[in-house]
Parts: C-alpha cells; structure tokens; sequence
C-alpha cells in the first residue's frame, strides 16, 4: 500500500524533504462506486507547500484504514492525513483505527477543528477525529470526509504545522543563525532537547 | 425504573418514534428535600420536539444514576439525558457513572456545551460531562444540573440531535425522496450505510 | 522537595489558608543554564491572591516532573501549577507524568487555556496540558512554558478557581449567611455535599 521512497522529485519538493499520505476511508470509493473528492484537495494542498506526497490510498472503512495507516507509520512517513469515518454511522470507524497508534494526542488541534468548522455548520461537532503522534515520529490527523470539513482542518494545520513538525524533531529555533534554514536536530528522540529562552517562548 | 414502551400515543409524538428518558442526579430531589428544575426543562425540550418521553428518573448521586443509566440502554431507547453531577463536588459522579457505558464518544458535543456556556458563566468550564453513544444506540448525554447549563446545553443538541440519530442509524438522506421523511434503515448495525456524495456533505 | 507547612504567616496570606506549589519542568532551568520566566510569574499570580506559596520546584523534564506531583499531592497542597514540559518536543512529557496522579480530568480548563491562546498564537492548540484533581484533594493544572501560555491560562483560573476549590471541599454557598466567609465543610470526602437550589444554580 506505501510505495517505496520516490528516488528522485523536484527541487521544490526537495526543498523540505518531508514526505506525507493521504488515506480516504470510503467503502464505496474504494470499491468504485464514488469518486472521492477530499483526497484530492488534501494532495494539493500538500503539494502547494512542498511536501513530497505518495500515492493516496483510498480504502474501505474499518480495518483497512487501521492497516494503511499502520503502513504509513511503519515506513516513517512525516504526516498522515486522513478522510472520512469520523462521524457515527455505522461504518464510521476511523478513530477507532487510529488511536491504538498515537502514542501522543493533541487534543487542542481537533478541538479547533471542531470550534470553526461550527460556525459554518453545527455538524461540525460530531466529528470523533483525532490528531497526534504515533511512534514518536508521524503526525497523523483525522479530516472528516466533506470537502468543507477537509478546508476548515487544514485552515487550522496551515497556522500549526511546519511549527509541530519542527518542534517534534527538536530543531532549535534559536540556534538557528538568522535567514538559514531550520535543520533536523541529530540527536536521538529521547535526547533532550536544546531548547532555549528564545525557543521557550513558542512553546507549548 | 425504567418503564414498558407505552403500548400507544398521540399522533405527533408517533411521527418520530423515537423514546427518551431524563434522568435527574440528586440525592435532595430524590429523597423528597429538594424540587428539581431541570428535569422539567428536558422533558418539555423533548416534548416539544414530539419524542416519546418516558417517566423521569429522579435518584441519589453515584451508582442510582449509573444503575438507571444502564437500564435506559438495555430498554434500547434513542436518548437519555441526565441532569446534574457534572461538577467536582464530591458526591458528584455522574460522568464516572456515564462512562464505562459509552462506546463512541462525542467530545465536541460536551465542548461546544461548555464554550456557549462559558459566554453566561465562566463556570461553565467546570462541567466533567460526556456525550456519546451506549450499545451503538443510544445517544447518551450528561447536562449540568443548573437550568441555565441544561438551556445551553439543549441548545446545542437542537441543531445535532436529528442528524446526529439519522447518521447513527445508517439512514440516507441522499436516497430520499424531496419532501418524503427519512425512514430508519433496515440493515443491521454492522452493514454498510448507504452513504453517497450527497451524504457525505454533511458527514463528519 | 516539599518543605513542611510554614509555621507561621502574614495575616493576608492566613485569610485563605490554602496552601500552593509552582513545579517548573525545564532540564535546563534545573541545571543553572537557564533563568525561567515563568514560575515567578505564576507564583506573584498566587501571592496576590493570598495563596500560601511553598518553594518553587525547579525540576528537569520528564520523570522529575512526576516526584515533585507525586510529593505535593502526597503532602496534601490544595493546588500545584506546573509551567513547561506540554508540547511534543522529545522531552515534553509533563502530561505523561500529570495524568496518572489525576482521579478526575477537568478537559473544560485546558480547553478554554487554549482556545483563549489561540487569540494571541495559533500554537497554543499544541498544548497538550491537563487539568483536573487528585487524591480528591488536589488540584492539579498543567501550564505552558511561555510567559504568554501562563497569562492565558492564569486567566481562565482566575475566574474558577476558587469556585472550583469551594465545590471540590463541599461547601454549601447557599447555608453561609450573608457576608460571611465560606469555611470548609466538616465532612469527609465520601460524604454527601448538602448542596441546595442556591448551590444548584452554579453547579455543573
């Protein structure tokens, strides 16, 4: 389901050499019967900033979504977005299938999600997503599966994620010499990071 | 505690179908100290919306309301709502009580609660309720037990409430003819829900 | 790390009586390289409201972070503040060592801390902070490690906490005659609250 690293990209994408996938949860995508609209406004949206983006992986709801994003986990990828399954129909099953792999919740992300999608539908707060961290590495978020609903969460990633991503992989802003660009810290996930007065004061 | 089905009911209430119940935390109502406020505000809340309502249970704090709880799933009903024990005093129990029953969650509901709340009192804030669904049928919801925390707090359940039971009983809008009313789905609750482009608008 | 109870002192601070902890979680900060912003800030918030405040801990991320918890809920502090350690860099783990001690969660808190954040910084949805009570006795509230988080979040507390703190003792607001001060009720934890339909209005 993960294809192997892309060997070569473009410049652009190079740039950040960040790599995500996006996971539609659609029974009736998956088996052809509907042509998922989410997944390609994710991709773009990914793609605009750069981000090296595998194939999409479009699947049943249930089971199917726990193992692509047990996958995409696995292979280390930076993010994992996903569509769909969030709400309470029957079939809806894709917070169930993600949090038995976040070792870390960030509640306030979904919460946010939630509190604008609100003030253009009330539907908005049935949404059971989730977003977090699994394996001390992937950011994986649940997007619910309307294209309203995909805009207002990623209006909301835009503002946070270039600084979690930063953040997870202890990069120190401070250290960082003006006008260069952030680069991954080396040092082992368990190792402290070096954090500063001046990173301090985005911390959360 | 909980009563048979009544065998017959007025026409309006017959339209939807649907049964709830309220059910009243206090160990002063329930041993005859106190008058409660709350529960009537519920119970004309879902009259007027034609549900079916049940005899309201008044009990004690602490396991009476997790045992009436329990009973008002097993009866199958649509909703339960309960007022009161949300708080941090420490006979208040209603949210422990609530939920080792829930199987879905719904954060967003009790947040949304909280935040409209938060614009009349800051207490607000202080409410420990949960909202989610028992058995993959009832829609179980926890209210304060102050009126002004119950009109909030119904206020947000006016706007969710039908979808959210349509959504939860696999029901497709979609497939509905204009003008026609929606009508439960007969497929089990493990089926797939006849979701279509059309649906997944408003799916979250 | 938790020095005794003070033998002795001011007038003002006698008026309330309750006793208070601020535990800064930064390695850095512990090991002298780095001067904390924002313990100080947290501890003069408590001072001028006539909090007993113990000794700043200064601890380093991660296990110490949970000692110093574990010691000020052992103790029997009516409230400890942590500031630092709620993000997702590597070391952040003041939630991992917060939530184990907690009996009761308080989401409302840390939702409204970040939903008032997000006002001045989208990173404030980042705060992974909890709120909530332990050992039925002790609050407990996780803060960020930014002077602009604290402010936030000092915010949210000043309008509920000494409610907060008046239901976790159970005491009846509605039995205290006009103009005096609320004292703590006499009975046990496990016992019933003699709460009224006066308490009932801000009980949630």
């Amino acid at each position: 389901m993960i294809p192997p690293r892309p060997p070569r990209h473009t410049a652009a994408a190079g740039a950040t050499g960040r790599i995500a996938q996006v996971i539609v949860a659609s029974t009736r995508a998956a088996a052809g019967e509907y042509q998922d609209r989410t997944g390609p406004v994710i991709s773009a949206w990914l793609t605009e900033r750069n981000w090296l983006v595998l194939a999409r992986a479009v699947v049943a709801d249930g089971a199917p979504v726990g193992d692509a994003l047990a996958a995409a986990v696995e292979a280390g990828l930076d993010l994992v977005i996903t569509t769909g399954g969030t709400g309470v129909s029957p079939t809806d099953q894709t917070p169930e299938q993600t949090l038995p792999l976040l070792d870390r919740q960030l509640p306030g992300i979904t919460e946010e999600m939630r509190r604008r999608g609100a003030a253009s539908t009330p539907f908005a707060v049935l949404s059971r997503g989730y977003a977090g961290i699994a394996r001390g590495r992937t950011v994986v978020v649940n997007l619910p599966g309307t294209v309203g609903g995909v805009r207002d969460g990623l209006a909301v990633l835009d503002e946070v994620l270039d600084h979690l991503l930063d953040q997870l992989h202890g990069i120190d802003h401070a250290a960082q010499r003006p006008g260069t660009q952030p680069t991954r810290s080396t040092s082992a996930p368990a190792a402290h990071s070096p954090s500063s007065a001046e990173e301090r004061r985005d911390d959360h």
